[in-house]
C-alpha cells in the first residue's frame, strides 16, 4: 500500500514523541507499505514565532510571516527525518517547495494549485520514507507560501490525491469523530465511518477534528482519511464517499463552534447588489462569512445579519465601517458572545422534521435561537455562548446519539 | 553606491538588536545607497537546533541538519524584513535558494558555485531593501545546502563579488582589525587598512573577525571589505588589495589559535607517494590540514607532522588508524594542548630576519617552539596552549606594534 500519514504539532512536541512518530512510521513502512509523512510545527514553536514577529511590528506583512512560519515545519521534518534514520530506514525530507507543492498568491491563506510529484516519485522509488513539510508551498514567484489553518491536514490530503495513495491517515490526539465533543458531552460515541459530506460539514461547524478545506479536497479527489489517534493503534473513524444513503443516520453528530462573531447591519436600503457590495468587500480581505441571513424590514429596508470568526473581527471592523458608509445603511452592530451549534446527519434530506426535533431540544432546555442556517444535511443554530454546553448535551439526547443507545455507526 | 551589509548572530540576538540594525540598515539606503543585507541566525538559535538534533540521534546525517539549520537564518530574515519594513522602507527577504545561490552537494561545509542575481536585481531595481539569509544555499538537486563556519561572511562576499557591489561592510562587536587580539593584549591598536592577503593569514590564524573562505573570495573578486562595529558608526578597518608594498608595515599583526591540534605519524617509510595517501585521506573525510613538517630521520624513515581544527579531530582518528596502517609506519599520536601563534605582515618578504625576531621574542619569554611553518607573509608556531598569552604579548611588544609606538596604519 502506499500510505499517507499526517501527525499534528503535539504529536512531534518533543524529542520523546518525534521517536514514537518515527517508531510509528518505521512499523508502517516495515509491514510492506510506501510511507509518505507530512508534519506540522512542533508544539508551541508557532505561536513563539509570532510572538517574536509581535515584538518587532504590530503589523507584519504576511509575505514576512509566511518566511516566518515556514520555519517551524522545516524543523519537524529534518528532527522527524533523523529519528526515523537512527531507526536504520532510508529517509528523506522535503519543504512544502521541494515537495512540488505550489500554491496561489494568498499569503498566509494560499490555496494549493498542483503538485509537481516527480521528486516524492524518485524518493518513494528509492525505498526511502518521505518526510514532508505541511501547512507550506511555493507561488509562481518562488516565495513560501503558508495555507493558514489546517493546512497541514490540506498538505496531506493534497499529496494523497496527487500520488494516488490508498490511504491518508490523520493522526490526533482523539480516537477518531465522535457524535460530539467528548469533553462537553461524555456520552458521545466514535463512529466508525462518517461521509465527505458530513466531515465537511462537522469540520466547518468547529469539530476540529479534521480541517473542512482537507475534507472538501478529499472529497473532491476521493482520498480515503483514516482519523486515529496517534497513542494507540485501535482503529478510528474512515471517512469516504458513501455508497448507500440508507445506510445513514438521520443525524451523525452534533458539532459546537465558540470562534463566532455575530455581525448585523440594519436599515440597509433594498435595492439589488447591495448583498454583493457588502460580501465583496469582506471577500476582498480574505473574511469567511458563514451564516448569512437577510430579513426583510418594513419601509424598504433590511437587515442583513451574518457570522465570520472570531480572528477576521479586526480585519472586519474598518471592512464594516466603510461599508456602512457606502451603501447607506444605518450602522452595524457585532455581538462575540455566541456560539454556533449544529446537527449533521447524510440521513437528514429524506427525514423531515430533524429541524424541528433541534429547535424543540432547545426550546426545552430554555435556550433561545438568535440566528438560524440549514443545509441538506446539516442544521445550525447560533445560541447565547454561555448556554453551548446545555445546547449540545440537549440535542445529542434529543436524536439518541447517547452512548447507552446502540444505534449502527458501521460503514 | 551598492551596498552589502552583513550582520552577525550576536548582532540579531533579540529583537530589540534586530531593530537596532534595522536602523542602521534604514540609514544607509536613506542615505542614497541601494542596500543588500545578510544576516545569521539570531544568538544561540544554531546551538539550539543542534542540542534538539542531538536528542534525537548521534549521528544526524548532514543533510538533514542543512535542512534543519538553515531555519535559524530564515528567521533572522524574516524578522528584520518586519522591522525594516514597520520603519516604513520597502523591503523583502530571501532565502539562499531563493537569492539565487548555488552550491556544491558537500552538506554542511559547502562551497558557493554561483549566483544566479535575476531575483536580486528585481528587487534592488523596485526600490526594495533585500535581506538574504547566510550561510545556506541549494545544490543542483534542490536540496538546501550550508556554508559551514564563517558561511555568513562568504555570503555576503559573494553576493557582493556577483551583484558588484561597491563595498561589503562586515558587522561585527569590534572595532576593526586589531594588532592582536586585544582580550590578550590591551595594547593593540585598530588597523585602518589592511591587505588581502594579510587579511587571510590573519583569519586562517585564528583571528576570527573574517573568515578566511569570505576573505579570500573578496580577494579573488576584487571585493572591498570594511570591518566595522555594529554599536557605533566609527570607521573601521578597510580590506583591500594593497598598491604599494612600500607603504606596508613590516608585521600588521599577531594572531593565536587555541582550535588546533596537533598530530604526528613516525616512522613512516621513505617512498614517494606517502604524503599523498595520508593528505588525501584527510581531504576525502573533508578534514582540513593546515601546518605540514615532514623531517628527515634517519633508516630510511620519515616524521610526519600536521595540524588539524579540534573539531575535525574525532573524523580524523579513524582515518589515521587506517591510513597508518595503510603506509606501514609505525604508528601516530596527537595533541590538543597546543596553540597557534603567528606574525603576518606583507612587508615580510622583503624584510630579511622578521622570523628571527619573532623566535627571538619567544625565547626570552623562555616559550619552547614545537613547530614552525612560513610563507611570503607568515610565520606561525606551534607552541604549548598555556603560554600562548605571554607569547602574544612578548611578540606584539618584539614588532613595535603596542599602541605606545605611532607606527602609520594608513592605508
Amino acid at each position: 500500500m502506499l500510505v499517507v500519514q499526517k501527525f499534528g504539532g503535539s504529536s512531534v512536541a518533543t524529542p520523546e514523541r518525534i521517536k514514537k512518530v518515527a517508531k510509528r512510521v518505521v512499523d508502517t513502512k516495515r509491514a510492506g507499505n510506501q510511507v509518505v509523512v507530512v508534519v506540522s510545527a512542533m508544539g508551541d514553536t508557532t505561536d513563539n514565532l509570532i510572538d517574536l514577529a509581535r515584538q518587532l511590528t504590530d503589523n507584519p506583512s504576511d509575505r514576512e510571516m509566511d518566511m516566518l512560519l515556514s520555519t517551524g515545519e522545516q524543523v519537524s521534518i529534518a528532527l522527524l527525518a533523523m529519528a526515523i534514520d537512527s531507526l536504520g530506514e532510508a529517509v528523506t525530507s522535503l519543504t512544502g517547495p521541494q515537495a512540488g507543492i505550489t500554491t496561489n498568491d494568498v499569503h498566509a491563506k494560499a490555496r494549493i494549485t498542483g503538485i509537481n510529484t516527480e521528486r516524492l516519485f524518485k524518493e518513494l522509488d528509492d525505498g526511502k520514507i518521505v518526510v514532508v513539510a505541511g501547512f507550506q508551498g511555493q507561488n509562481d514567484n518562488g516565495d513560501i507560501t503558508t495555507l493558514g489553518r489546517g493546512g497541514s491536514d490540506t498538505t496531506a490530503v493534497a499529496i494523497a490525491a496527487a500520488i494516488d495513495a490508498d490511504i491518508c491517515e490523520i493522526f490526533t490526539d482523539v480516537d477518531g469523530v465522535y457524535t460530539c465533543d467528548p469533553r462537553v458531552v461524555p456520552r458521545a460515541r466514535k463512529l466508525d465511518c462518517i461521509s465527505y459530506d458530513e466531515m465537511l460539514e462537522l469540520a466547518s461547524l468547529g469539530a476540529v477534528v479534521l480541517q473542512p478545506r482537507a475534507v472538501e479536497f478529499a472529497k473532491h479527489h476521493n482520498v480515503v482519511l483514516h482519523v486515529r489517534s496517534s497513542f494507540n493503534k485501535n482503529p478510528g473513524t474512515i471517512v469516504q464517499e458513501v455508497s448507500s444513503m440508507e445506510k445513514q443516520m438521520v443525524v451523525s453528530g452534533v458539532a459546537h463552534d465558540l470562534n463566532v462573531v455575530k455581525m448585523a447591519l440594519y436599515d440597509v436600503p433594498d435595492r439589488p447588489g447591495i448583498a454583493m457590495q457588502v460580501f465583496s468587500a469582506l471577500a476582498e480581505r480574505n473574511i469567511n462569512v458563514d451564516m448569512i441571513i437577510q430579513s426583510a424590514n418594513r419601509n424598504e429596508v433590511n437587515d442583513i445579519s451574518f457570522t465570520i470568526t472570531r480572528d477576521d473581527l479586526p480585519k472586519a471592523l474598518p471592512v464594516m465601517e466603510a461599508v456602512t458608509e457606502q451603501i447607506a445603511a444605518k450602522g452595524f452592530t457585532y455581538d462575540d458572545n455566541v456560539a454556533k451549534v449544529s446537527i449533521v446527519g447524510a440521513g437528514m434530506v429524506s427525514n423531515p422534521g430533524v429541524a424541528a426535533s433541534m429547535f424543540d431540544a432547545l426550546a426545552e432546555a430554555g435556550i433561545n435561537i438568535q440566528m438560524i442556517s440549514t443545509s441538506e444535511i446539516k442544521v445550525s443554530c447560533i445560541i447565547r455562548a454561555d448556554q453551548v454546553e446545555k445546547a449540545v448535551s440537549a440535542i445529542h439526547s434529543k436524536f439518541g446519539l447517547d452512548s447507552e443507545n446502540e444505534a449502527s455507526t458501521a460503514c
